[in-house]
């Protein structure tokens, strides 16, 4: 890879994305409204909304390769808010500047809020129908055939990486993990729902990892970005808590399961294991043991012992 | 309905449902690139493509109806053009700006381009699966799915009203009726392929009565706007010849039949028919009889005994 060009860059998959092409791109440009992203990158403080800006740093930078992760991921709001239209524009027109300026391959970040939930398992389309039940998948999912049908036309090498459920540092602290971890370093009840409902979970780092040797191949169209494998959500609580050591503050059924949440979401990795040829570095124990230590270092909390 | 704000109202298809409006809004505001549209109406020379100028536009004249109708309909161009995704972008700042100030009802133009052409019928997509084969359909259907998930959100009542294969005053003259209407007007042979592909034709003011009267109903999703009949192109050009005298210079088969034309695409006309309670008012033979006397009129040609 050439000159890689990553929005989103100082999200939660976005900074990781970017230790991750460190050895795989000789340029690296990031964009973010938040300033400095690292020695070894170019930033570019743009508003992706703001089209003129857009157009005359592509024209700039002129990048090979484009991860597109940038867009409204707000816990308790980007299901359901409008800004999710105003980031299908956004992305078009970023997309349509990288291709006039000589772009060549871009990766866009897809979610598994596509998929028809009903279905459990959650194969790439020719199997399991796209029925997104929310504003946020309808419109990842409309990018999604937007770019497919553009990059054909175009002649750009295009995929769209699935993402499942992510856990790792830097997570907002609202959603499920940080707040279980939080709570139990700070020796209080980690108050949650029945969380019988299965999940397919990856480590940050790996879903970072993943992206960019999807960046990095040839390999085109949706892949789905997970683990493989589904726990219950209360079996994530529980190992969180035997790690931590504070199995006696797990208060599972305390919270009301949210209304519509399917009983299983799994993703099938067939593409991303034999296609992409890569599978992740942390297990589960791994994971989260890494994430509770960043938790520590970041709040300055003790360790019970685990 | 009070305030109609259309769009593309210099186009074939727009400046009929101009006339079709005139009896049912109390305001009409055109919008178009080309200058006024007529005296009972305000026009606006506005470019879609600027954001802010629609943004003005729509905080101005705060129409309560929207009737989307403007896109890339450039002949032999459309299909493919990387204007579709210019399209989406600018449609769907226009439905943001259109329910920020007080918008309600909208209708958009879809196409039967949405849908998987091998079905030959296509019903509402709950029986006909939207498979689009084009950059132009595709980008439509992803509007249309866009449109649908942000109407829920916002309370905006929405309808997506699919032309199929509309004739009348005022079309492309590179296309079909057009060019064998103008080549027998003036006694050259009227060179076609084959013709055998049937196809739902539907007279282009019928096509903009329909269309207003889906904007004044409380019609949702998408309706076909559509005859309902199919007959075969061959048909219409000999019927053509037949209206205008000159049958003797038909020549079907003699240009090749284009790669990838479904041999029948006929809509389902229900929703049009039993939800909207319209019916055409032109028959095939009244509509093409009508198209006939306007290019006449407009090309100041003879017409032979017929």
């Amino acid at each position: 890879m050439n000159r890689v060009m990553i929005t989103g860059a100082s999200g939660f998959l976005g900074r990781h994305c970017l230790a991750a092409l460190a050895g795989r791109a000789s340029e690296i440009h990031a964009v973010t409204r938040f300033g400095a992203c690292g020695a070894s990158t170019h930033t570019h403080a743009v508003d992706l909304f703001d089209a003129e800006r857009v157009r005359a740093l592509l024209g700039e930078v002129r990048p090979t390769h484009l991860l597109h992760l940038a867009w409204v991921t707000t816990p308790g709001v980007y299901w359901t808010s409008a800004e999710n239209v105003r980031w299908v524009e956004a992305s078009l027109h970023l997309l349509r500047a990288f291709a006039e300026h000589g772009g060549r391959r871009v990766v866009m970040a897809g979610s598994c809020a596509e998929y028809d939930w009903s279905a459990g398992r959650c194969c790439h389309e020719t199997t399991t129908p796209l029925r997104p039940a929310t504003l946020y998948g309808v419109c990842k999912n409309a990018l999604r055939t937007v770019l497919e049908g553009f990059a054909n036309r175009e002649g750009l090498s295009a995929a769209w990486g699935r993402i499942f459920f992510l856990y790792g540092p830097h997570e907002h602290p609202q959603r499920l993990t940080p707040s279980v971890i939080r709570a139990l370093l700070a020796s209080e009840p980690a108050r949650c729902s029945s969380g019988v409902q299965r999940r397919d979970f990856l480590h940050v780092e790996d879903a970072a990892d993943a992206f960019a040797a999807l960046l990095d191949s040839d390999l085109c169209g949706p892949v789905n970005i997970a683990s493989g494998t589904a726990i219950p959500i209360a079996a994530l609580v529980r190992r969180l808590a035997d790690l931590i050591g504070r199995p006696d503050l797990v208060r599972l059924g305390e919270l009301p399961t949210a209304a519509g949440e399917p009983p299983l979401l799994v993703a099938d990795v067939g593409r991303l294991r034999d296609e992409l040829c890569w599978s992740p570095r942390f297990d589960l124990d791994a994971g989260l043991a890494r994430t509770i230590d960043w938790w520590q270092a970041w709040l300055g909390a003790p360790r019970a012992a685990g």
